[in-house]
């Protein structure tokens, strides 16, 4: 039998300096116990030492889901007075004696709450950043892990597909974004989704995170749909960009050169070498077009359980490509207050190079 | 002209013992300036000083987003290189001379990794916590926002009254809650819900957070539904039991029960009360009927931007009531490995008293 993830992880705890980890809820948790709980202000926290059983700092009320662990933990819960909390915290810190030791965390999920408490069981320990530990665990997806991937890809093109004959000139983006989060779920997206779509079109689409608005769609526009659904707790993470009616010359050429950007991104991966290769192949597509100014972002991100994880596609990034990393591969131009385009596949790296799971046409399609 | 939100804020900075607060994308940030940012691996902060312009650290392709500040801002953006974070936000500190000083946060909002990197730039300075006065910013509800807050309301009773007739025995507890997710969608509900419906029958209906299952409805469940909706960036938080079919003569009584603990503590809501009270009344009938210790949470808890914020309705909150507060009452009974029984509304305080915003029926409705 291969080993458990927690097993894995102890090993990397073992192997580092490192006593322990703290965890909130999130990918992480989840990724070791397939347990989720609220992010809200009751702090919960599974202290996972590199030798021994675990500890659970959670409310009362939830005790029933301990049960549900796939290891053993031992349970500190906490009543309904915040005044009690740092009780139930020193008793799960002091249970393991982390004290003075070197105590992990996840900067990007652990808040200052969860951090107080914990320190308050622990006023003499220290506490680096465990990111790069708690990614390596993750990083490169198993088999069901991608075949989870693969369907929450599935669904979001097919959702995508079944929204498309609805989108009408004059509709605003925020009612196509309902259209298609409703598509999203009747495909059978599990309801947490990896973010809200962004549907922006026209200047709004020149904004690369741009919230749906009210503003409503125009013959002439770009219209950029970046979606993504979530299937057993992984997700996709998609983007492809429309014409509203005729448009400009010019836009359908920026469109076309993100398209072969897009390519040379996917085509350029191979195992073995950095992360920063493959922004570089689809930047210098870009580049060359004499766009390069208005490819104002990364080419990519990680994919997993998070909407964003390791490995970053960006320059600079040494990282090396490994079989079983899976991410994205989204090239953009934006251009100020008028236009953009994206256009985003999920890859997932093999042997041979990256498998793009995604298949739904990246042509220019003309709507309206 | 009353006073802005931001200089609300200002004026408390002003006469409290802080030189700025530091936020991170969340409600406060949203309720200051009706602007969404992703809360992901990219730090934005927004660092707003008791006098002055706020300086803002974001990621350099968010800029169009500066524009739409309802107030002037200093940007402070950053490239993609992780490496150079921390630089932006040195200046941004730098800027506004906060090195030394007391820098107020929202514990249960930022994150380390905002922290650290405010930090650097400040590392003489103190980072106490400011949610006191940020809540107390936002806890007494506007005209606007009590709308907002009705139509929240509006939009998941009806979207629950549209999905009742699809409710069949033999579905799972998933279906179902896509189903309603749907449905709140359809009838308005932004996107982005204050959290994901709990749908749990059977012996999952006794864990009162637990998670939409597989398990199939069967005849002689209770049903919970804990769902809510949002508009505007204001949502709704609601319970309702059914029973699946003819069900136990005390799982009948216990519904009935908890019904009169919900009207008790609606009831007993008036300002200048402290939350507490609201909580006893509650929880006496529960406690009289023999049930109290089935009955392991508070009362209820704030509502607005946020799906838990202040007042806690909880034993022992001195905090009192006043007019414009916004919050939950929601009794529950849960037997363990049983059934379990949540009656939850939303109140807003009055001067007479608490208006119950939802009027949708809270008897035992008996399906298939």
């Amino acid at each position: 039998m291969s080993p458990s993830r927690l097993e894995r992880l102890a090993a990397s705890l073992q192997s580092s300096d490192l006593s322990a980890v703290a965890l909130n809820p999130g990918p992480t948790l989840f990724y070791l116990s397939r347990l989720r709980f609220h992010l809200m202000e009751r702090p919960v926290v599974l202290l996972i030492p590199a030798h021994g059983e675990p500890a659970l700092v959670l409310p009362e009320f939830e005790l029933p889901k301990v049960d549900s662990f796939p290891f053993k933990v031992q349970a500190f819960p906490y009543g309904e007075d915040p005044s009690e909390w740092n009780a139930a915290f020193r008793r799960a810190v002091g249970s393991l004696g982390l004290d003075g030791q070197r105590i992990g965390v996840e900067s990007r999920h652990l808040r200052l709450l969860e951090f107080h408490h914990v320190k308050s069981g622990a006023p003499l320990a220290e506490f680096p950043d465990a990111s790069e530990i708690l990614a390596a665990l993750r990083v490169r997806k198993d088999e069901n892990e991608i075949a989870a991937m693969r369907r929450a890809v599935r669904i979001a093109e097919q959702a995508l597909s079944d929204t498309i004959p609805s989108i009408r000139i004059g509709m605003t983006e925020r009612e196509l974004a309902s259209e298609l989060l409703m598509q999203l779920l009747k495909n059978g997206s599990e309801p947490d989704l990896p973010f809200a779509p962004i549907v922006s079109a026209g200047p709004n689409s020149a904004n690369p995170h741009a919230s749906p608005s009210e503003r409503k769609l125009q013959v002439g526009d770009l219209l950029v749909v970046d979606w993504g659904a979530t299937y057993d707790g992984y997700i996709s993470d998609l983007t492809r960009t429309f014409a509203i009616g005729s448009v400009d010359e010019e836009f359908r050429r920026i469109h076309q050169i993100v398209q072969e950007a897009n390519a040379a991104g996917c085509a350029s991966a191979k195992p073995g070498l950095p992360a920063a290769h493959v922004d570089r192949a689809a930047r210098e597509v870009i580049e060359r077009s004499g766009y390069g100014e208005f490819f104002n972002h990364r080419t990519g991100h990680g994919i997993g359980m998070e909407a964003h994880e390791d490995p970053y596609i960006r320059g600079g990034n040494p990282q090396l490509l490994e079989t079983g990393m899976a991410f994205t591969v989204e090239p953009g131009i934006y251009l100020p207050r008028r236009n953009g385009v994206r256009i985003e596949d999920n890859v997932v790296m093999t042997e041979g190079g990256a498998e793009i799971l995604s298949n739904m046409s990246r042509e220019l399609q003309v709507i309206g």
